[in-house]
């Protein structure tokens, strides 16, 4: 919720000058991502000879994107690489733009800096069975633009992860919730008993929240943010976007209608495998481990009133057993 | 430096459909303004017979503003008047977008809220005497355009209101500046027996720092944040600007060339009466401490750490003691 780095006016300008984007118009910093600063900036365009008519929208506004401390510099190429290649193959993901020399990350006031096209369309609060649908046929489009990508990223937030996230949060889960470090205990150890189901893996987004889809007139116009994206079962991706779409943001179940619309929509465009279909109850309430951890572990170490909004971590818990009964 | 009120897509859209500038494309909260939430709003436009091609770049992208705590709600229809009187004047100040029944002044989210304009152009960080005499020249400009502005808002922040602030720091005020508080005393004592000159008077901008002139192109395309503005003497808001213009972020003068030039660009458009150049001097030192002291009560008000950052005090009593040597 808050621009980290503050880029001027002449260093954005000297910045611009190495890409075919013409000259700065306009600069506004974002109250977006907790991870990174993020400035709105339009610019005149190509020059005529340039990019043509077809690119012209896309490439007299962008997101420029500086990347803060909680990002390891390290996995940029794996970010831009494959958000890059996502966007070649057609899916609405904003394509980072390279410089004049094809360099596409950058540095800029000291941090690295990507200038990122910009995709019209907003994220929606009220969720709708239509929405869901187009979520998971999405999410299903995007594994199958995955293949062919060669770059791959751990995924850090796995089984090892989680105890990692629990240990440091021991002694203090209880203040958030009493009943927290039962339930956070028990599903360790249940997750650690689940052996891992021989399913396909490829690369998957992580955090396909509705706050990361962008909508215009009902369509699906955006993916975006994919700085938790990494290798991982497929289904998994699923699973957590089953938890970020079929609940508020309270943890509330929104029904069956939603739930069935995200699931449909994703199996209409990438059917799920015997094995992947057997999988998924565990895979949720894996989803919604990580996340009622990596809430519970922000929460604890976010003091009230900082510049970063603590999200509630019982919002997961809810979801957690939800799932765990439905399993 | 935030978005304090959050507005979702689908009560934006319901909120836009008053308007005739189409549906709703992109949201985009902007991390600027410590008074209110702004919001960089893109629609697609008025339908086919509305508004015609001359409006159309204006008429696509918009700033949302929701009003804040600190805003008086009752000072609302003068600022927007006045931006609306400015902007029907040629100025390129941002104007209020009325709604199909001629209302500019709304509510969203349960906070007064209006649809503004969108102009082109960034705030410069480095000023040069080119720089400062076209800001010299557009306030001048301000000066003359709010003639036959009827509305009117007295200045909160004159001698009496210096006073209040000053009584208010006393105690902290040696926290910030050993020297601060007799500095503070000496120079309330000097505007106290320094009678105000009778000289023009109308509505001032009162903020013309360059953070709120757009440029563009090297030119001046927006004068930007009038909830500053009130009646005072015309050559207070031209001290303002010097204080503004011809000292950099940490309160050292930029030289004569850019203060010569900002006060030339102002005189080549509204030469000043002797009077008003004869007051000029002292009306330096009030503006140096008006901003030394709200930024005082400021520092001592806001906790370290808090959502706002806050702006060195000291800045200003540099300038004040430049201006009480200079006069």
């Amino acid at each position: 919720m808050a621009v980290y780095t503050k880029v001027s006016a002449e260093a954005l300008s000297a910045f611009l000058a190495r890409y075919d984007v013409g000259e700065l118009v306009s600069m506004k910093g974002i109250a977006e991502g907790v991870e990174n600063s993020n400035y709105f900036v339009e610019t005149t365009g190509a020059a005529v000879g340039g990019l043509g008519p077809a690119g012209e929208h896309s490439r007299t506004r962008f997101i420029l994107t500086l990347y803060e401390k909680r990002v390891d510099i390290a996995d940029l190429p794996f970010f831009l690489g494959l958000t890059a290649h996502l966007s070649h193959q057609g899916l609405p993901v904003p394509a980072p733009i390279p410089d004049r020399d094809g360099a596409a990350l950058q540095q800029l006031e000291g941090r690295p800096a990507c200038l990122i096209e910009f995709l019209p369309g907003v994220s929606v609060s009220e969720v709708t069975p239509a929405l869901a649908r187009a979520a998971g046929d999405a999410l299903a489009r995007l594994h199958l633009g995955v293949e062919g990508f060669s770059g791959t990223r751990p995924n850090t937030l796995g089984l090892a992860g989680w105890e990692e996230l629990a240990y440091a949060c021991k002694a203090q889960l209880s203040a958030i919730d009493p009943a927290l470090p039962a339930l956070v205990a028990e599903e360790l150890a249940w997750q650690r008993q689940t052996l891992p189901a021989d399913i396909p893996a490829g690369i998957i987004h992580a955090d396909l929240f509705p706050d990361n889809v962008l909508i215009q007139g009902g369509e699906i116009s955006g993916l975006i943010d994919f700085y938790f994206a990494c290798h991982d079962r497929l289904a998994y991706d699923l699973a957590i976007t089953h938890a970020a779409w079929a609940f508020d943001d309270d943890g509330l179940y929104r029904g069956d209608p939603v739930a069935e619309a995200l699931l449909e929509g994703y199996r209409n465009v990438r059917p799920l495998t015997a094995a992947e279909h057997a999988a998924l109850p565990g895979l949720q309430r894996g989803a919604a481990l990580r996340f009622l951890l990596t809430r519970a572990y922000d929460w604890i170490n976010t003091p009230p009133g900082a510049m970063v909004t603590r999200k509630d971590p019982m919002a997961f818990a809810r979801r957690l057993r939800h799932y765990q009964l439905a399993s």
